[in-house]
């Protein structure tokens, strides 16, 4: 698929950090960045723009925040093509957070918002933009929004100037036909607007939705290492440049770094496909319950779990 | 997705086989019956048809063969709603081996074959139809076939009384687009049969294309438990049940198997989705050489096997 329009997000400490509190070496996330420079990726998403008042740093490492001096010490000046991105989550994160973007390293701000928050994200992202960033909004859990919530949302987002808006499968419960029917209806309330897509793998289906929001003319697109993120994980970056033709993508970086350091990360972070994860993707269900289940001791238990969730709904 | 008309089969015995030689205990292969019976599955491929003469049993465990008295002491009288299935390969067994259906715990034949092998395969298949099996015939390889020779092996195939033609992902090498390419082909060569679906996860992608293969009207679907199977595995089947409506299928049997054996098995047969599975995948290649490569010492050196496969071909 090679389309010269499609941008490569990735967010693989972003969101793997949820699964580690944010608790990387500076080695390993230089060994990130500099993988993601070797293979044209177009952006990086190093962490989470937060404001220290919401978290502790006793409890979070250092990409919870993403100081400039944090990212100066991996990045230098960043004299590359690789952009780099941080994610704001509203409440989290207050307008003075925000500095000018000559001053930061940032060359974006994401801002993840759920539907009833979507004023609140038009702001913000707007805020960002007046700043001097690039501004997406991330519309998170859209497989709970119901119809008439999601079409006001896409009203108002219509009429501000956020210029990117993200398809995001949060807990991992669609599959191709959802995101064709999303797609079109994010198309045709958003027009001129770029489409992105975040996908998870609760199903085995991250790296396939993507491709099929590839199909459907989504112009950004997010992966991680390995597939590495919260839960099931997310789009695995390495078959997501397998797929794409363009020849900017080199894939052997990626699979150095993964060689390197996330086969070992893997045995004690445990993201990927678990029949937990599953079990909440199909049931349309944020995965925390399921996160919780492969934390304890009977993890393994899956006819437990399954009894547990199934209280509530038979699958 | 609620089809009445939709079969599944279960292959985790004959292709998860394909990992450890058919070496299972009685009480795993009894587990995984008593789990499509009570699951609800349609066909369970329990192994291979063989000849004696093409294997030798210090090699292979007794699911190469099929023998009856094997599967009668798995299955009893197998009075219950499951019917059971056998591969055949073509050259690996001799019309003779084909016993009589009535005299046979066996149902259904499923005849393997290379494109260049297809007029010996209709022949075999109708032979399994005379002997009063049932019978598909499972083009393998399909991704290398030119298309010439796969419209004249269709034509001949159209002929035949050979009720069910399968599409399969030997190589694990297909995506959505190509799926429905294939499906609406053989769908226009073959009117009134069945078309089947046999997808393999090197790319990720087993479970979405066989989602894809049921969108398009594929009206039998193969699975496996966990996706047990060769190299990256197949379609795993709890993933399959939680995508069918269908209520005569529950998922908690399957659920209960992988949690009392497929779990510890997984960490000795190391299928799944693995780096030089998702090479040789994309690369549309045999997964032999990545398979031999899992096997050796340095299994994660994912570069050193990227740049064996990259001297052909630049991905």
């Amino acid at each position: 698929m090679f389309r010269e329009e499609i941008k490569v997000l990735d967010c693989t400490i972003r969101d793997g950090g949820l699964m580690n509190n944010w608790r990387f070496t500076d080695k390993f996330v230089k060994a990130v960045y500099d993988a993601c420079v070797a293979s044209g990726i177009d952006y990086m998403e190093i962490g989470y723009k937060s404001s220290e008042k919401s978290f502790s740093r006793k409890e979070v490492g250092c990409w919870k925040f993403c100081d400039e001096n944090d990212l100066r010490r991996i990045t230098g000046d960043n004299n590359t093509n690789l952009k780099l991105s941080a994610m704001a989550d509203i409440g989290r994160v207050e307008p003075e957070d925000i500095i000018p973007a000559e001053e930061s390293l940032l060359d974006m701000i994401r801002v993840a918002a759920y539907v009833h928050q979507m004023d609140k994200a038009i702001w913000l992202a707007e805020h960002c933009i007046d700043k001097g960033y690039e501004a997406t909004i991330n519309l998170m859990a859209v497989s709970t929004v119901m119809e008439r919530d999601l079409e006001e949302a896409l009203v108002d987002v219509a009429k501000s100037k956020v210029p990117v808006f993200y398809l995001v499968d949060s807990y991992g419960s669609m599959y191709c036909e959802q995101i064709e029917l999303l797609v079109r209806k994010y198309q045709k309330y958003l027009p001129g607007k770029t489409i992105g897509v975040h996908m998870h793998n609760n199903m085995q289906l991250a790296f396939s939705n993507t491709v099929s929001g590839i199909i459907y003319d989504c112009n950004m697109v997010d992966a991680t290492f390995l597939g590495m993120g919260r839960g099931a994980g997310n789009c695995p970056l390495e078959l997501l440049l397998s797929f794409l033709k363009n020849p900017k993508f080199k894939i052997k970086p990626i699979l150095q770094v993964i060689q390197d350091y996330i086969l070992d990360m893997q045995k004690e972070v445990d993201w990927g496909y678990h029949i937990p994860y599953l079990i909440s993707g199909a049931l349309n269900q944020h995965p925390r319950t399921a996160m919780k289940w492969m934390e304890g001791e009977n993890k393994n238990d899956l006819v437990s779990f399954f009894n547990q969730m199934n209280d509530k709904m038979d699958l």
